[in-house]
C-alpha cells in the first residue's frame, strides 16, 4: 500500500510499504476513504520534535473496515468507520471515565509502523477506538469529507470549551484561530451554546470561519491592547478561557483575561513554554487544566451533530487534494496558505 | 501602641507607632489577644520578597472590638472576633462566590501602616472581614489559643484540599510538613473526611503532628523513591493532590503522583518555581488550581469545629511568647525550632 513516512525536516514522503495485517485478536484493519493533516503535524516536520525517520505520519481518518481480528464484535468489514487519534481499550478505567487518552492500553497513530495518512490502518482495540459512520455521512459527500475533523480538531476544540468548564449561557475566550481554536469556537456555539464567544486570532481569513462558527466579538493577537479591551468587555475577565495555540505568549494572554476563580484549559502541545503566569494563577484561584483531548469520548455526540447538521466543520478544511500529493498539503499548512489540508484517500 | 515593623533581611522589631483610627465608616478597631508568625512572613524576614522598612507586619490575629465606624452593624466594642489574613467587603460578586481574596475592594493585612502582630489593627469592612468568636473558644484558652491558627493556616490548609477537589472516602497526597500541610491533613481527615490521607515532608517531628492529625500513610520527601512508592501505594497516582511547600521540587512531585484526569492545587505563594511539568498535565488531562485561600469563606464552619473540638490546629502553634518577644519568633521559625510562633498579645 502507499503510506506517507516522515524522513526528516521538511521532508515526507507517499512510498509503498507492507500492507498492515491483523496483530492481534482486538485489532482492525481500516482502509482509509478521507485522511487530514494536522497542525500538531507541523511540529515534526518543521524540526521541533525529531520522530525517527521512517516513522510513519497521520492520525486523522476515517474509512471501511477491511478486516477484523477474532475478539472484535462492534464492527465488521464493510463497515464505515471514524477514528479518534488515540486507541484505546475501552474497559479500563480511564476509558469509563471518558479519558481514553490515559487508556492503560493506550497508543497514539503514526509512529514507527502505522498512521493515518495511508491507504490501510490497523486500528488496536477496534472494539474500545473505533465508532460506525452512520449511512447519512457516509453516503454524503459534504459530511463524509468533514467528518475527518472529528478524528482530532473538532473532538479537541470541544474538549477545550469542556475543560473550560463552559456552561450554556456563559461567556467564554477562545485564544487562537488555527483549526482547533476554530472548532473550539464551534463548539461553545452549537454545542455548549455559551452567549458570548469572544475569538482572539489574528489571521483575517480565519477570523472570518470564526464568524460564521459562532464568535460573537473578534480580537486582533497582534494588538496591543488586546488584553485591556477583553478585560473591558468582560468587566474584568471571562469565566472560561481556551487556549488554542500553546506558546507562551497565547498562555500568557490567556490566564490573564480568565476572571477570579476562572478556568482555562490549554488543548494544544506546549512547545516553548517557560512557565504560566503562576502568581496570577495563585492569586485569583484559577484552573489551568491540562487538555490533551480524548477525542473518542466525544465521537458519539459529534457524530450526531453532524449527521443532524447542527456542526459543520468543513471550513476548516480548506484545501482537498489526494493523498498522491500528500507532501503538498505539509507545504501548504507549513506556508499557512491551508489551514488544514483534507486527503481523499480511496 | 505596640507594633512590628520589617527594617531589613532578620530585622524586625517591635516598636511603638501611633494607634490606629477609624478612617472609614466601615472600619473596626480591633484590640489583638493573640497573633501568629507565618512561614509565609519568612519570604521578607529571608530577603526573598523585598517589602519598603518601616512596613507592619503580620497577617494573623484575634482579639476584641475596640471601637467601630458608623457604617459597621455586625460586630460592637466588646465582642470577640476572629479576622481572616485579607479583608473583604462581603458584598461584592467575588464574596458572594466566597472568593474573598478576589474582593473588589479587598485588601491584605500588614504593609504600610496596619499589621497583626501589633496591640491594634484597623479592620477595613469590618462587617464583611470580620466573624464573632463564640463565647466557647474566648472563654477557652486553649482553643483561643488555636482560634489564631484560623485566620490563615488552618483555611489554607483547608481551601488546598477542597481545591483539590478532595471527596469524602477519596485519597488525597498533601506534599509539606509545614504549617498549612499539617492543616491540610487536618482537614482532609476531619473536615473533608478523606480515607486515605498520604503525607510528605522530611521533618520527624512534623511528620508526628501529621499522624496525629490523621495522616494514614507518612513518605520522606528526600527519598528518591517518594514518587514511586506513591504512584505504587495509589495504583498509578492520586486523583487529590495538595502541594503546600511552593517550591519547584515539590510542585513537580505533586504533578507526578496526580492521578491522570485528577487535580493539584498549590496553596503556597509560588517562589523560584522555573514551571509545572506542563506535558505531564497536558497529556494526563490535570487541573492545577492555584488556591490563594479565602480564608473568611471557611471561618464559620471551622470555627464551628473548632468550638466543637472536631478539629484542634494547636499543635502547629507549637511555641507561644509574648509580643514583646517577637522577634525571637522570627528567629526561631527562620531556624525550624519553631513550626509556628504563637504570640500573646493581651
Amino acid at each position: 500500500m502507499k503510506a506517507t513516512v516522515y524522513h526528516g525536516v521538511h521532508d515526507v514522503r507517499l512510498e509503498n510499504v507492507a500492507d498492515p495485517s491483523i496483530l492481534a485478536p482486538h485489532d482492525a484493519i481500516v482502509r482509509v476513504t478521507r485522511a487530514a493533516i494536522c497542525g500538531s503535524d507541523l511540529w515534526f516536520y518543521r524540526g521541533i520534535t525529531k520522530p525517527e525517520p521512517g516513522s510513519r505520519t497521520g492520525h486523522e481518518f476515517v474509512g471501511i473496515i477491511e478486516d477484523v481480528g477474532s475478539d472484535v464484535r462492534s464492527v465488521r468489514p464493510g463497515d464505515a468507520v471514524i477514528a479518534p487519534f488515540a486507541a484505546s481499550d475501552g474497559t479500563c478505567e480511564f476509558c469509563h471515565a471518558g479519558l481514553q487518552t490515559s487508556c492503560v492500553n493506550g497508543s497514539f497513530f503514526s509512529g514507527e509502523k502505522n498512521g493515518g495518512q495511508a491507504e490501510f490502518v490497523r486500528v488496536p482495540y477496534a472494539d474500545g477506538t473505533l465508532v460506525k459512520m452512520p449511512e447519512a455521512i457516509a453516503a454524503d459527500e459534504s459530511k463524509h469529507n468533514a467528518s475527518v475533523a472529528l478524528c482530532d480538531v473538532m473532538g479537541t476544540g470541544h474538549h477545550g470549551v469542556v475543560s473550560a468548564q463552559t456552561t450554556a449561557g456563559s461567556t467564554v475566550v477562545i485564544v487562537g484561530d488555527g483549526a482547533v481554536g476554530l472548532c473550539a469556537v464551534l463548539s461553545a456555539a452549537k454545542e455548549v451554546r455559551a452567549d458570548r464567544i469572544i475569538a482572539v486570532g489574528h489571521n483575517p481569513k480565519r477570523l472570518d470561519v470564526a464568524k460564521r462558527f459562532g464568535a460573537t466579538h473578534i480580537f486582533n493577537s497582534h494588538d496591543e491592547r488586546v488584553q485591556d479591551e477583553i478585560l473591558e468587555l468582560t468587566s474584568g475577565g471571562s469565566p472560561h478561557v481556551v487556549e488554542a495555540v500553546g506558546n507562551q505568549e497565547s498562555l500568557d494572554l490567556a490566564v490573564r483575561v480568565a476572571r477570579p476563580g476562572g478556568t482555562v484549559s490549554f488543548v494544544g502541545v506546549p512547545h516553548g513554554v517557560k512557565s504560566p503566569p503562576m502568581a496570577r494563577i495563585f492569586d485569583e484561584n484559577l484552573s489551568l487544566r491540562g487538555a490533551l483531548a480524548p477525542a473518542r469520548a466525544y465521537l458519539p455526540q459529534l457524530i450526531a451533530s453532524l449527521e443532524a447538521g447542527r456542526i459543520d466543520p468543513s471550513p476548516v478544511l480548506d484545501w482537498a487534494i489526494p493523498l498522491g500529493s500528500v507532501a503538498d498539503g505539509y507545504a501548504a499548512m507549513d506556508d499557512r496558505s491551508a489551514l488544514k489540508v483534507l486527503l481523499t484517500v480511496s
